[in-house]
């Protein structure tokens, strides 16, 4: 990747402060909203059919996420969804428990097939569902024999890449090492810390990060994309760093949205572990 | 404004503990919940029409925000709109977003005739919008060319007092400098802090305190809306200043509940700074 | 209690990591996914009528919280409630706000008839809505004259061993002496910190915990709650002792779900404080 790409990506969006319609789940809401408003972006969520279109309107990009979909915010998916692609804005799909259950997986991919997604992040369970894998599911975790590991690392470059070939999406697979990819390239990212597991969330943060990080770089989907997810991990290991012995999960969660909140072009540039798959 | 009125309105929110019906968006509501409980007073949220009747029925007030609003939260929120009108219980109003859609400038707009509407608790450009005039959206942030800023206070106190001659509420805008006004009389409050725009739900939880002090003053109205606005600032100021050189958002987010949970009338009487508009 | 059992209760958990699938209010739902986080198990929420029989299949237990119940909502819990019944998956209801309007009355009652309920943990006030006593209500708090204390606690006892009977559930009425009862047997836990009733989402919480405990403990089921019970209340004490100065509910917050994350088979073993009733 070109020499300060990560940096550039991460400074657009601080400069920028795009606004970013969110249809995503009541479990992790407010964190979505304070990783946003963390990294200069501003939040709004609106998942009543009657009012999507005009709150998309106004907005540079949209988050679907399926975490607790039901009827109403499926239409409303859906209808924000056609008016993001009539205005061009970048669609940012978190497939959410995809493979979990019946609907969860044809949602998400009635969302991919009918809507102009420019970005799928999920896990590689979730993304295999939607892909159309068996794959096997633990709920809303990765399922043990998905994780993406070195030994197993070009097979799921390979994977990424087809399914964003397949897609015309940019492909983001999180866990332990992420993945993202579009269909000519592949980047493995190294930040993160376990501890990201332990909270509710980190995934619903990033793919509304992703989604502010898309709107601030035209041109340039594929490098901000790598940016959002090598700084959501960067700001993991930095909110590990904090941890005192009696603190948790709960003081995990606050100090990864306060790492994130401080989180500038060159710390990231210079944090970044980013690999291209070849 | 009389000595000791703010000090007062604050310890009647504490001695009194009033029950605060919310029907309130999903992003903040936990927040709300907790600040509620910071000051001494206690929530119940309750959304569904049939269920809000006889929620309202056994509280002191109700708060309606349309942050999130939705086909049914809407029936819920004139169902126990015109409840807590028979019973004479105050109704703060919180148009989230008014003005960002014709949704919800509509509906903002209808609980406003429709419902004895005690507050109205918004920023300029959503009161703007709910008063009529054509204003520019940033969402559901004030635009910056409606912010309130010394050069234009006194058409903004104006503006305030006729908003309120018309709805016959009290009128509470908040930015980087307050107004808050009935028909006759305006003040400007100076309280709190830049970082309140950096977390989400610092309004929705002043609109919610709003209700809590309304409830435990009646007869003082007006003062206790000012007390309410001056008392979250101050809140705001003081959470400021634990900010250490890691903490972000994330942690703002957790001062700002600590120093409500803290407040008490002597120190809102001695921090507020709240001037009358002539 | 035989001697250990309360921490070999804890140990499955941590070993087990059973996956939870709740359907709970959306005021405290960030916070029970983090509780459950928090003591090694895994959360899923889902409410949509159409996508809670498949949840409900590849988790271990189901919690059924009424905070913020709709009509889709209420739908989705007989359906899931329905489906874990086939599947002998332990159901743990916390009927919240039971007695505070006829809606929650009725569903509380419903859900308990209809469904093959494991547990239900709520307040005394709720409990008596429940067994069909007039209880006086204050919203989603106990009535003072509801509170269990050490001069009415062979009353609680008697009461939550008759309410066992009656339901043949395990029944878990916490507040400042919290009772623990099946059909034959009751234990009062005497753990806990006031400061759980200034944080919303204490008793959501835990009613997701008993769950998280009831799946990994399985014919031990009385015994389990008693642990999730104590347990609780230990972590709320040891988060008290954390409190500085400056910090009130937003840190206790924070300080509560990192007490979860530490709380080991030792320490609750040694710090719970559990008596039998007789």
């Amino acid at each position: 990747m070109e020499a300060f790409a990560l940096k550039r990506a991460l400074d657009n969006v601080r400069a920028g402060s795009p606004l970013v319609h969110n249809i995503t789940n009541y479990v992790t809401v407010n964190d979505c909203a304070n990783a946003l408003l963390a990294i200069g972006a501003s939040p709004i969520m609106s998942d009543e059919p009657a009012d999507v279109e005009d709150i998309t309107s106004i907005c540079g990009g949209l988050t679907l996420n399926i975490g607790t979909l039901n009827e109403r915010s499926i239409e409303g998916m859906f209808a924000a969804g056609e008016r993001a692609g009539e205005l061009g804005h970048p669609i940012v799909l978190d497939p959410v428990g995809a493979g979990a259950s019946a609907l969860r997986t044809r949602v998400a991919g009635d969302l991919l097939d009918k809507l102009a997604v420019s970005v799928i992040r999920g896990n590689m369970s979730e993304m295999k569902a939607l892909a159309g894998g068996a794959a096997a599911t633990r709920g809303v975790d990765v399922c043990p024999d998905d994780a993406v590991t070195e030994d197993n690392l070009a097979a799921g470059a390979a994977f990424a890449r087809d399914f964003a070939a397949k897609t015309g999406a940019v492909v983001a697979i999180t866990g332990a090492i992420d993945i993202v990819a579009d269909a000519d390239r592949a980047y493995a990212v190294r930040n993160g810390s376990p501890l990201m597991g332990r909270i509710t969330g980190a995934g619903c943060m990033l793919s509304c990060l992703c989604t502010a990080y898309a709107v601030a770089n035209p041109g340039a989907l594929l490098e901000s994309q790598v940016a959002a997810v090598a700084g959501m991990g960067l700001a993991g290991q930095q909110a590990q760093t904090r941890m005192g012995g009696l603190d948790g999960n709960g003081s995990f969660r606050t100090y990864l949205l306060d790492a994130l909140y401080h989180l500038d072009g060159n710390a990231l540039e210079a944090g970044a572990k980013v690999e291209e798959l070849v």
